[in-house]
């Protein structure tokens, strides 16, 4: 299965969203159709700060899990792109509020919606675009992708929290991260895949393994993440890195780098991630560390371990295209680390 | 219709919320453990967070006009419960997301849940109760009961933005500040009351009598909490005024005496409203020029209209007991100004 994702075989080809874009791409293009009627407002700031975010939202991943999914369990109609524009609604608002700070002076990068327009408006457009969400929901008509959705919404609430508390709790275990991760991005990864299921009116089994793929991949996926936030590549293709070290995020790296550090690290980490006193240069000595603990490597084997599981759990699908994007997804998601 | 609402009988007994608490008083006991209950989560800091606002929630007015709405239908049944407990989600989350701010200088009161927990774990929390309130409603099962309370967060998150844009612009008109008002706070009423029409099976007429009833009743509610935010008898209750003038809000009172000002009181609301320079004596002079130009009595007037559009919205159902507190709830909040 692992050679089926192709994971092993990155040197034949460079994995990309490519095969997904194509299959979704006339309905990615209704998405964003949609996306750009549903957040207007006669309040003019609304459209204006809700159209930064959705300008600067990148890859629209979530949405086109949807897309595909529906695919997939071979669905012709046209609900999946009202509920795929949900799906990234909700992701949406669900950015616009972690960007929230409470110290001016942490916000990072200069051009997020916060920095730009301030806490308030931001929290408040995010509150419009969620409620558009559960609007669009509400003209879709089903109870049941509205129960996948308000407890996506619920959950992903609860993972931003937990992520709160755990931050500069150099205690946190892998255990609890994993509980963050899973609440805060997963979830809606897995409800994305889901509802695709749903609106293809498919048996139970097929949402339960459209789900099991989502929350997998959604693993795999912030667990990447979490290492590009030390990576080097990240650094030389202009992209900031250090963002989660300077906010004493407890990420996978640094959880495994504590369990293996000796005194000295310990020492490094109280003071950098717990109390937060940080120079310019502990971020070169926190990847030093994590590089020499091989916190990296490790957390891009547990990601490749979560995209396996993602894969395996489409097995009962047919083969074809569409799974085949879905498999090429995983190793991307994965990949990215290199 | 205006001796009917007792709004001129006042001198005969003191107007209070007590016919309405009577009559809801068992149904709003449920409510209480229905959103204790529901504010649970295995992550602590939620319900600490939001048990903080729902202790200091006050009259749960919102709530008590679903649970009266839906008896005044003739509703027997339980689900009103449940449907009370959303709008006071609804209204808690919009609670602690108001209170974000941008620059904690501003920050008013000392005991709001953002002073101390800060921004970030209020936004969350809100996200939190309102995805828990879409959580309930959808457990409810009624597409049209989740249509109304989608569209009245939207409307209400319009409403905010609305606020905000009109804060410390001096220009703002009566109508500008109508339409901030309807959105934000009269909306969620009519929401609230037009839902118990909704749950009781009743037809489109009294549904949309009770929410002309909620929406007048919540524009008198604003409009009087507007003028209390100036009152000198707030503040020998030991209740904080100014918060409004301080922040800039371009409340009535301050539309009329505006537009009713020479060419010093312009001067004035242009150095203290729209350029926020304040001193400490200036709350003194505002509340002198208010008084002067009859704008807080005028203001209190327009309630007064507000209010009567209220009892005639109510006109058509039978006269008894819960009506008579539905007509109570009116005349108490227009005579909270006294």
């Amino acid at each position: 299965m692992g050679v089926a994702v192709g994971i092993d075989t990155g040197f034949d080809r460079k994995p990309s969203l490519d095969a997904l874009n194509d299959i979704v791409d006339g309905d990615l293009r209704a998405v964003n159709a949609l996306i750009l009627e549903r957040m207007q407002s006669p309040v003019p700031m609304i459209p204006q700060l809700a159209g930064h975010v959705v300008a600067a939202g990148g890859k629209r991943l979530r949405p086109m899990l949807t897309l595909a999914a529906a695919r997939l369990c071979g669905y012709a109609g046209p609900r999946h792109v009202g509920l795929a524009t949900c799906v990234e609604f909700i992701h949406t608002a669900t950015l616009l509020h972690d960007d929230v700070v409470d110290d001016s002076s942490l916000r990072r990068g200069l051009a997020s919606a916060n920095t730009l327009f301030g806490n308030k408006p931001s929290v408040l457009v995010g509150d419009f675009l969620f409620s558009r969400a559960f609007e669009l929901m509400v003209e879709d008509g089903s109870l049941e992708v509205l129960a996948i959705l308000s407890r996506a919404s619920s959950i992903i609430a609860e993972g931003e929290v937990m992520q709160l508390v755990t931050t500069s709790d150099i205690e946190t275990t892998e255990e609890a991260y994993l509980n963050v991760i899973r609440a805060k991005t997963a979830h809606l990864f897995a409800a994305a895949c889901r509802i695709g299921a749903i609106v293809a009116d498919r048996p139970r089994s097929e949402a339960d393994a459209l789900e099991a793929y989502g929350m997998n991949l959604g693993i795999a996926f912030q667990l990447i993440d979490d290492v590009l936030d030390y990576s080097a590549k990240q650094a030389t293709l202009g992209k900031t890195i250090g963002d989660d070290f300077r906010e004493g995020k407890m990420t996978l790296p640094i959880v495994l780098a504590l369990r293996r550090g000796d005194e000295a690290e310990h020492a490094f980490w109280r003071r950098t991630v717990e109390a937060l006193e940080q120079t310019p240069e502990d971020l070169h000595q926190a990847i030093a560390i994590l590089k020499n603990r091989r916190a990296l490597v490790d957390t891009v084997e547990q990601a490749r371990g979560y995209g396996q599981e993602a894969a395996l759990a489409l097995g009962a699908f047919p083969d074809g295209p569409v799974k085949q994007a879905l498999l090429d997804v995983v190793e991307f998601c994965v990949d990215r680390a290199y």
